[in-house]
């Protein structure tokens, strides 16, 4: 290993730290001590600053069934300050504030090389155990047994590890409460609008479904000049909550009455909406979405996650005569390494707030608060903050 | 009427005059003496010099339910003569030589005023009986009956009347042989690539399906610059005949033994290709060609025409997870009045060649010749002669 490199007093040995462990599906996580090994090459050892508790944390801590496994540390809106590297790591040192990103950038694929795609080949994204470049675990419980890696961040533990290929550094200037909702949440939604989409000033937009997924795309839409930003919820409380984050008007689809929600909106809209976001997962809202779209230019982009096998239907007329485009996205289509800085400048310049996300902060002992808060639709983000 | 346009000794009155009539469901059509009333306002009547068979004519000569009619004048690619205008017509005027087009672009729509869409939304595509302004048919047998229009063309007659929204006048230098081409399978299959997918200079591109209309695709993604141009067919001798048009490569799909056609497209390709042309109208082959595309940009452009009531079925993970994109088109996504001369430019400055798509010419009444030529796949396209 590169002496160099070895300058913190805990570099290259094992570190004993507290980690929210998720030892059962649906049960509490369980706060325990664990062992986190040093980097192998390529990859960072980060001390987790905070983190926030994602929609996909709910799904991946309640699922039973594979990808799902235990024990598993989850977590992958987070942001830190490298500890450690490994081998070959030159990209960030010791004392770098970084986010870990559940999608690699390693910067040599065909992918990584294209603007057109966030989807690096060499390390493809994927609901994985472990760590991406080598199939092993850097966490173990104090009887030694391995635990399971999330997303490649796992950052529900004061200590993580991460490949290189999935760490981007930030400006340490950012609050790090904000930051961390940049790991995943509002390069997703705002990405979706202004690159995936890349909304027109003037649109109408259409967000189904006013998560906080759905959210950070109406802040991008309002940042790319969307005119009309239409929220779909069957909450009606999300109405007042949607204006602050740029949504102009609400629909409750449960109030549809005798029409089904496209035809409400092709009415509103006149004919359709120019971009329409589904924010949650369900086949019948993304065909809900696609039928909202406008003949001849509109986009229905796919952001939410639908249970696995579940399979979306499309008239083969329509698709052919309509001229519709349908899309999905991952972290909003955004390039880890080259997209999420520009996209912290904007929130450093003022063009983006986000402050309004962060309803809750709890200390990391009251992790389990955070997912009642989030499971009881009480919360938009709760950051989770590991040393208060 | 306005009096200075009833130059034409004809100019207003009927015109007797000899017509190709579909009076049952694929039965041969009968050759006979009918009727063209003059234009009404916003028409145009015109004197058709030739005109070439497309697989929807040939959809619609077979099919016996709705929206199928008849006695009906078929024929939807053509190149004529303006005889005379209707009032409020001063886009053209008698002599002109013109090409009708299936698609409206009435100039005033917000889609017709877009540069996005050419889904005309004041007189939209629908495959009607009637003339589109007025619901009437400017047709009648000698015993008075109405004869259907079609696709508000209706070329297979001497004389036809058409919207002004439906005509682009055109060069006269321009060969009517070749000309009549650009009414629907060069526009639709040159447009897909160049317009609608806008293919990139140095990509790859497959076409399932080497029919008239995915030659024209090939055709098409040359002149953008392809590099690979792989057709997909049941029919060997396809093969050679599309690299005249510029295919590169071949696959035949009954010979990928224990594999799909797209883990076949993803070896060859290297992980898919970026742009999929599905040109046959089956379900199952977009499904295939969505599969076959590249993950993170790929694009499927669906151009083939399934039966009423076909659906498509897309995996939901694949739509998330893939960033591909799937979208349609008619007439190639071209706008009539606007792209379709840009096109014919580029026919007459020899950057596009369309010698290759005539494999035979008849004399009108030969007309059922051409059609069993199509039926049984022996020719690409077949022009037919209204004056020789």
């Amino acid at each position: 290993m590169d002496n160099e490199k070895l300058s913190s007093k805990t570099a290259g040995k094992p570190i004993r730290c507290k980690a929210a462990v998720c030892r059962e599906a649906g049960e509490p996580l369980v706060l325990e001590e664990i062992m986190v090994a040093p980097s192998s090459p390529f990859e960072v050892r980060i001390r987790i600053i905070c983190t926030s508790l994602c929609h996909s944390d709910i799904t991946f801590w309640k699922l039973k069934v594979p990808p799902a496994c235990f024990p598993r540390i989850l977590g992958h809106e987070a942001v830190g300050v490298v500890e450690s590297v490994g081998e070959n790591v030159d990209e960030v040192a010791e004392g770098d504030v970084v986010i870990p990103i559940f999608l690699s950038d390693c910067g040599e694929c065909v992918d990584c090389c294209s603007n057109k795609s966030n989807l690096c080949s060499k390390f493809p994204f994927k609901v994985h155990p472990w760590m991406p470049r080598y199939e092993t675990s850097r966490f173990t419980d104090l009887k030694g047994d391995a635990l399971y890696h999330f997303l490649f961040v796992s950052s529900f533990s004061e200590y993580t590890v991460v490949d290189i290929t999935h760490v981007v550094k930030i400006d340490p200037a950012i609050p790090p409460n904000k930051a961390c909702l940049f790991g995943c949440c509002i390069a997703t939604g705002v990405g979706a609008a202004c690159k995936t989409a890349n909304v027109e000033a003037g649109s109408t937009v259409v967000i189904f479904g006013l998560g906080s997924v759905g959210l950070a795309v109406a802040k991008g839409a309002k940042l790319c000049g969307a005119n009309r930003i239409i929220g779909v919820d069957v909450n009606p409380e999300k109405f007042e909550i949607g204006k602050i984050f740029g949504v102009t008007e609400f629909i409750n689809s449960k109030d549809c009455g005798d029409k089904s929600l496209s035809q409400v909106i092709e009415e509103i809209t006149g004919g359709g909406a120019d971009y329409c976001f589904e924010c949650v997962g369900l086949t019948s809202l993304v065909q809900e979405a696609y039928a909202s779209c406008r003949k001849g230019w509109g986009k229905t982009v796919v952001l939410g996650v639908d249970k696995p096998g579940a399979q979306l239907s499309f008239s083969s007329f329509d698709v052919l005569h309509s001229g519709k485009i349908l899309t999905g996205a991952l972290f909003g289509g955004m390039k880890a390494k080259s997209d999420l800085p520009v996209l912290l400048k904007r929130y450093m310049d003022k063009e983006l707030q986000v402050d309004e996300f962060i309803t809750h902060e709890v200390k990391f002992e009251d992790i389990n608060k955070a997912f009642e808060l989030l499971t009881e639709g009480k919360s938009i983000r709760c950051v989770i903050w590991m040393d208060k």
